[in-house]
């Protein structure tokens, strides 16, 4: 500023100012969904924003590693690096802000193992940081909120996310919603099923989980486009075909014929437990097209759909080989993920308010003439039974009582000068 | 990962994991302040943890901008630096993280000024980023809890700062503390009086901070060596003489001779007023040896010294000409920041615990043989009126249950396969 460089006021590109009402809208879903998963014996951990690049370069981030905002080296080490000959751009920097939450955690629980429980039960509810090219409703920065279980093999652990997410979403007034549960092994088993080649699984998928964007014939003329077989592109789309037009289906009908026992029947428990804990309150669907991006799922995925919105409000999954990765030795791990900014942009669409802290008094004096320690007294009195902001009393009285009722004031009073207690008067009367 | 590199689970350099027990506690001091603020009728507001990098280095933060951590340009703008003769290693970088929240405050006021109430009352809890040398007790990621007040001219913004802060406190059960209040108008007079060049006086300034740390003997060897005139050296050590050996003398005893009227009128008003709402549960005094580091304070200033820590646990002060700068425009702002992790810190020394956030059950059963869905309708029904967490059995039960104890549960309680309830029992009890 001494410089004289104009500033722009703007938040930089894609990330923005949340003003009171955003906030408080903001802290009340982290308040509720934080004492809904507290209530299953999760508990809140922190990582720190930024981490160490190469732990997330070395990930299995997908799509996501081209976006990370990468921290600049500094001192010394920048000067290093700017003197060698070619500078390599991936050299120029030493930490990055982290893309999910998930990363993180996994290097959290390797750093720390030895001190926490077994089972492990964490929330999370922080900020990621994506260098995306700003859209609409897409930020650059914004609040993702996990719950991740860590040492449990047993398919209690997903029923426990599931419930515990369901019930969160339910304390936040969403109630028409579908959970969709499908296992990263019944992709495999599909695949092979329809003859396609091991190191062409992970494309497939890709092309499956475009099924709800682009349709079924849509998936067809990629496929076909692709290379895929005649013979696998047919059985492919037969597959899809019969679990699209039967989604509500039950689970052995929607099989592909070479699925797992041990698979089959830890979906079957699953869908079993969450049909009765749910009781009829939200849904729960098996649906072999559900495919999850994250290459790193190990067992079952899932997702939450609410009614009437297009993309899903929560995923999640089991990752047993993410810890092992870091550490050598696998670790089972869970983890649901709600959609927390889609979630909060649904409540304002809704209109949904968070419940008031207490009635707000504008407690007004002149600051010309009012001795202040006696305001402050006074002020101090009226803050035991009420919320009380002092402000100066401006010439236009009426026009300021206007602004006090569009700031969201209800009442206010005003200081007098005799001692005597103030008078709490109500905002937008017709006085 | 799959590249084979070997990564390091640690936490980047100088920054921390926070394990439940730490989060719990900050949470808790994080909503304890939060609620005394909202009382006086501060809101929170929240900005992008980065801003544009013209808008921190152009800043007045001091020593801080040598600290930022700079974010490095993305695609084609890296390229583009990266094919330049000479490359400035100013310009690889687009953003930085705020290495403090009142910068951010500022940009945020004057880019949402019209939609917001005047007065405009925030708090701001949030992660900071500094580039120090880690010692110890210093993170390069950290807390700030700031509140401030735009729009108000008269000195009733700086009562209720240093009322609303005190009374924070009190609530985090902090009980022997000091408020300590100066101007840095006063500065200016004593510097003046002692006849300073008006370019020296920052200068000046910074040897009068050091004066808790160095000592009166100290501060003359420094004002010594940096060339002041021997007249003007004599003249501030008996000014700093005086003022150190009477902290708690009264006002006038303590002023330069040529101190403002109206600047001495002001802090007598606070003075009084926090005397007087404080009942005696907190002191506040004059100090005209109280400093801040920060160059934009335009006005009074103040600390807050709790009794048997060096550093102080709260400073903030008056800064008018800081959203003009931004805007051309000045707008009266006042602030005030406890120090966050000071604060933790200390109740971790004292052995605080947040409150139990109710009575925590850990739910055993067998994983192999008991019916999945049972169980969890089981653990519903405990739910209603406990914690539970659902634990699968281990094979050594008296570990797992010892285990439990240290994690810190006080009871369990194992399914029954006849679905009667389950009894809760008490764990570390001598059974």
């Amino acid at each position: 500023m001494s410089t004289g460089v104009t500033l722009s006021s703007a938040p930089p590109r894609g990330m923005r100012d949340l003003l009171p009402a955003e906030t408080a809208l903001r802290e009340w879903a982290t308040s509720v969904l934080v004492a809904t998963y507290q209530r299953f014996g999760f508990a809140r951990i922190e990582t720190p924003a930024l981490e160490n690049i190469a732990n997330l370069r070395g990930g299995e981030g997908g799509e996501n590693l081209k976006l990370i905002f990468e921290v600049l080296k500094r001192g010394e080490k920048l000067d290093k690096e700017l003197a060698e000959r070619t500078i390599t751009r991936d050299d120029l920097s030493d930490l990055g802000l982290r893309f999910d939450l998930t990363v993180p955690l996994v290097r959290f629980y390797a750093a720390n193992q030895a001190n926490l429980p077994n089972p492990f039960k964490t929330i999370q509810v922080g900020s990621v940081w994506r260098a995306e090219s700003p859209q609409q409703g897409r930020y650059r920065q914004f609040t993702q909120c996990d719950i991740d279980t860590f040492g449990i093999k047993s398919e209690v652990a997903e029923m426990e996310l599931i419930q515990a997410t369901s019930e969160a979403l339910l304390a936040l007034e969403f109630h028409d919603f579908t959970v969709r549960l499908n296992d990263r092994r019944i992709l495999i088993s599909l695949a092979e099923h329809c003859g396609v080649e091991p190191d062409a699984f992970e494309n497939l998928f890709i092309q499956i989980d475009k099924l709800d964007k682009i349709g079924l014939a849509g998936v067809e003329k990629e496929l076909v486009n692709q290379g895929y077989a005649e013979r696998v592109v047919k059985a492919v789309i037969s597959f899809l075909e019969k679990a699209s037009s039967a989604k509500s289906g039950n689970l052995e009908s929607l099989l592909p014929p070479n699925a797992q026992e041990d698979v089959v029947a830890r979906l079957r428990n699953v869908l079993q437990a969450i049909a009765s804990v749910s009781e009829g309150r939200y849904k729960i669907v098996f649906d072999p097209t559900l495919v999850r991006g994250m290459g790193y799922y190990t067992g079952q995925i899932f997702e939450i759909a609410a009614k009437g919105y297009a993309s899903s409000i929560a995923g999640g999954g089991r990752y047993d080989k993410m810890v092992g990765k870091m550490t050598g030795r696998d670790v089972p791990g869970v983890g649901f993920s709600i959609g927390f900014e889609r979630i909060i942009s649904i409540l304002d669409e809704k209109g949904v308010k968070p419940p008031a802290i207490g009635e707000q008094i504008a407690f007004l004096f002149d600051a010309e003439r009012d001795p202040l320690e006696d305001v402050l007294s006074a002020a101090k009195k009226l803050r035991k039974k009420h919320i009380v902001s002092l402000q100066p009393k401006k010439k236009e009285m009426r026009k300021q009582l206007d602004a006090l009722l569009n700031g969201g004031y209800r009442a206010y009073a005003v200081y007098k000068s005799d001692k005597s207690e103030p008078e709490i008067k109500p905002l937008g009367s017709s006085d």
